[in-house]
Formats: C-alpha cells, sequence, structure tokens
C-alpha cells in the first residue's frame, strides 16, 4: 500500500444506490486506499452492495456508523467534498489540485476522513459542520455535480499522485500532534451549555448554535494538548456554573 | 468550455454495458469535454444509452464509427488507455499525471483521440495500433483495472487541470484575515478572571496562568471573526459569573 493511504478514512453519508457503494470500493481499491466508513446508508442498498458476488475486500470490511460524529472520532482532520461553488459555504474550499498535497501531509500526520454526501443533496449541514475545510473537484460551472463513484475516484486518483509519503517521516518528528475530533466535539459539548447559561445563546437556537461552534472550533487548528487544557478550563467553569 | 477541450475526441471502442456509456458522457459534461465517438458498441447498449430518460447531450450527439481508423481520421494525435503494465506493450507508456500535461498542448494544436476500450478486454491490438503512444492511469499492481466510467472521469480531470483561474480558497482567506493580536490579548484578559473565579486558576498563580494562556492563544491560529466571536462568549460568560 502507499504510504500514508492507510491513514484515509472514505465515509459516505446516507448512499441510496448500492452501485455508488461498489464504484466508491472500487477506486479505493484502485488507488490504494482500504478503510471505508458508511454513515446512515439506506439499509438495503448497503447490504446488496456487501453481499453482491465479487464484492472487494473494501466493501466487505466496511464499518457502519450512525453518526458523522461517531465516523471521524478518531480522525484529526475531516475534509467534505461539495460540487457547490463558494457563494454559500461557511467552510474554507480548496480545489482538490491544491487540496491533494494537503490531505498527503495530513495523512502522514494521522488519520484522516474524506466525506462525500448522499447522491441527491450532497453533505447537510451537520455533516458539513464536522469538517475543517472543503473540497470542490473542478467540474464546470453549467455542469458540476459528479456520479459519486466517479468523485471518489477522481479525489483517491488525486490524493494518492505524486511523491507518495516521501515527506511522511519529517511530519510525523513534529512534536505537537494534532487534535483529535474526539476531543474537539467534546469541547464544544461542554462549552454550549455555558454559552445557554450566561445567556450568550438563546436556548431556542441551540442547534445552529452547536453547529457554528463546531465549526469555529475546528478552524482554530489546535494541538491536542491544546485541545486538552481548553476542555479542562470550559468543563471547570461549566460546574462552577451549575452549582449557581 | 475550457480551452482545447473542444478539440478532444473521447472514443469508446467496443463498450458493452450502457451506464458506462452514460458515466463516460457525464464525466465528459463535469469535465468540458463535448465530442464522444463510439465504434461498434453493442448496438443495443447504445441505443438504451442514448435514449435513456436525462441522457445528456453529449450522449446524444455522440457519433457512430464501424472502425477505429474512422474514428481517428481527423485526429493529429491518437492516445489509448491502458491498465497494463509496461511489459507487454509495444508502445511508448505514459503516466496519466505526465500525459495530461502532453495531452494539452496536442489539443492546443489540433484534434486529439483518446481511446477506452471495452471493459472486458481493454483496447485490442488492431485498435492500439493506431495510437501515437498509450496512457497508464497508476492504479495499484494488484487491482490495476478501472471501472470504465470512472477511468474517463480521472483521465478527464487531468487532462482538464491547470490552469483554470484562481483558485477560491484564497478569497476565502483573504475574507478571513489572521486575528490581531490585540483581540487575542483581550480574550486573554477576559478569560483570566473566569479562570480564577471558577477555581480553575488558583489566584496565587495568575502570572503563570496567564502567560500559559497568552501562549495558548496565539498558537490557535484564528482569524479576526473567530477571536471577535470567541472574546464574546468569554466577556458574556465573565460578567454572568460576575453577577454571582
Amino acid at each position: 500500500m502507499r504510504k500514508g493511504m492507510e491513514n484515509l478514512r472514505v465515509v459516505l453519508v446516507g448512499t441510496r444506490n448500492p452501485l455508488n457503494l461498489g464504484a466508491v470500493a472500487r477506486a479505493m481499491s484502485n488507488f490504494g486506499a482500504v478503510h471505508l466508513r458508511v454513515v446512515q446508508p439506506y439499509e438495503k442498498a448497503f447490504r446488496e452492495a456487501v453481499s453482491a458476488v465479487g464484492a472487494s475486500a473494501v466493501l466487505q470490511n466496511a464499518e457502519e456508523f450512525a453518526t458523522v460524529a461517531e465516523a471521524v472520532a478518531d480522525c484529526w482532520l475531516v475534509v467534505g467534498t461539495t460540487s457547490v461553488g463558494n457563494r454559500e459555504l461557511q467552510h474554507p474550499l480548496r480545489s482538490l489540485e491544491k487540496a491533494g498535497a494537503v490531505l498527503r501531509q495530513g495523512m502522514a500526520k494521522g488519520k484522516v476522513a474524506l466525506l462525500f454526501g448522499s447522491e441527491k443533496w450532497g453533505l447537510s449541514n451537520e455533516s458539513l459542520s464536522h469538517c475543517h475545510w472543503l473540497v470542490r473537484i473542478p467540474t464546470r460551472e453549467e455542469h458540476r455535480s459528479m456520479n459519486l463513484g466517479q468523485a471518489a475516484a477522481v479525489c483517491l486518483y488525486e490524493i494518492s499522485r505524486g511523491k507518495r509519503g516521501a515527506d511522511s517521516r519529517r511530519k510525523t518528528e513534529e512534536k505537537r500532534s494534532a487534535a483529535r475530533m474526539e476531543t474537539v466535539e467534546r469541547i464544544g459539548a461542554a462549552l454550549l451549555p455555558v454559552l445557554i447559561k450566561s445567556g450568550y445563546t438563546g436556548a431556542r437556537k441551540r442547534e445552529l448554535a452547536e453547529e457554528k461552534l463546531r465549526r469555529m472550533l475546528r478552524r482554530m487548528a489546535m494541538s491536542e494538548g491544546d485541545a486538552e487544557v481548553l476542555l479542562g478550563m470550559v468543563r471547570k467553569i461549566g460546574w462552577w456554573m451549575e452549582e449557581r
């Protein structure tokens, strides 16, 4: 396997078509990615794809998750794919051509998740809120939306291109590993009730605030050490406030 | 349309599966190629694909040919695709990564044909004999053969890459200018009393805590916007706590 590719988690959210599941798994196998994760797939489609004659090892070993949060919990970098342009997005957007190198560097450091949404709707705002940034395949403006299997193939081709893993040693030497999403998620979970109790966030706007908070925390490039310190602070503040 | 892409002829030889015909046409549309040519397709598959609901303009305008020779007659450069390694081939072989630039140059000069063989057999020796050279997508040795629609998508992505105007991330990044130290300093100043009052930091260790906090806040690479949001949160929490 190419160096680094073992750190890639391809995450399919709400996929409907078993053919697409199979196609993504095939492209993964072509380009040396092995870890497929599915979040709330259409159950029948998933069973059909896994049990199809000639289903690949990638597909047979796919892990199923109930939520995006769980599917990316052990990853330090979460990147979503989109066919939408810049306008409506609140995330930093990279073209695939630029994203490939950044993803390779990321994979040299630790586990990285690449999310693909459903064929019909793409990634929901909730799913997007788990992402650090987004990648767009440079399709034509007049026909942006790609077939899921083809989009995955193009992304995996770009990610696995070039000097594969050549710079991985330098990166692992970095002392401060990036925060795991699990820790960042905990900060958000601890901070939200504090914001509500303090009156910063109206209780009715809880969901919107939760998403905004999640995005903001991911934009801050924290180390695991700093994230743990911040979590400790927020928890302590939360306990103090609870007693009042 | 991207410059040069109008000179590309995608030639499918002996394609069997109508879904693959549709998938190739869709990828062409995504990446700005318009001229599809088919050579001896399985007639039924071809009719099915062309008449399918939502068949793209690319597919509806596909030209049908009896031989490869006729399909590439007006092209000055003919390139075949293969999943096979170097050993058995009598043609010069370029990796797709290298081939992209050469094809773009070729398309700037005149019509260029890119051939894809049947799903089962690839390009026959007869078809290969029309090619100037071959391109191979850099798939894993253990699983070289790609799905036709995915192979076409990857090739078209690579061929159409390059100068496509500015990366949108640059614009987003400009909006997200780095936080001014003044704002970051204010966050620290607002957070410190909160940490002391909550009991996270002992009052005697105030100075040490202040330094640690300052360093930590600077390590987080915040944008000015996020820093202001964070400052607002901390202040609100602080005010709430002061009243208790």
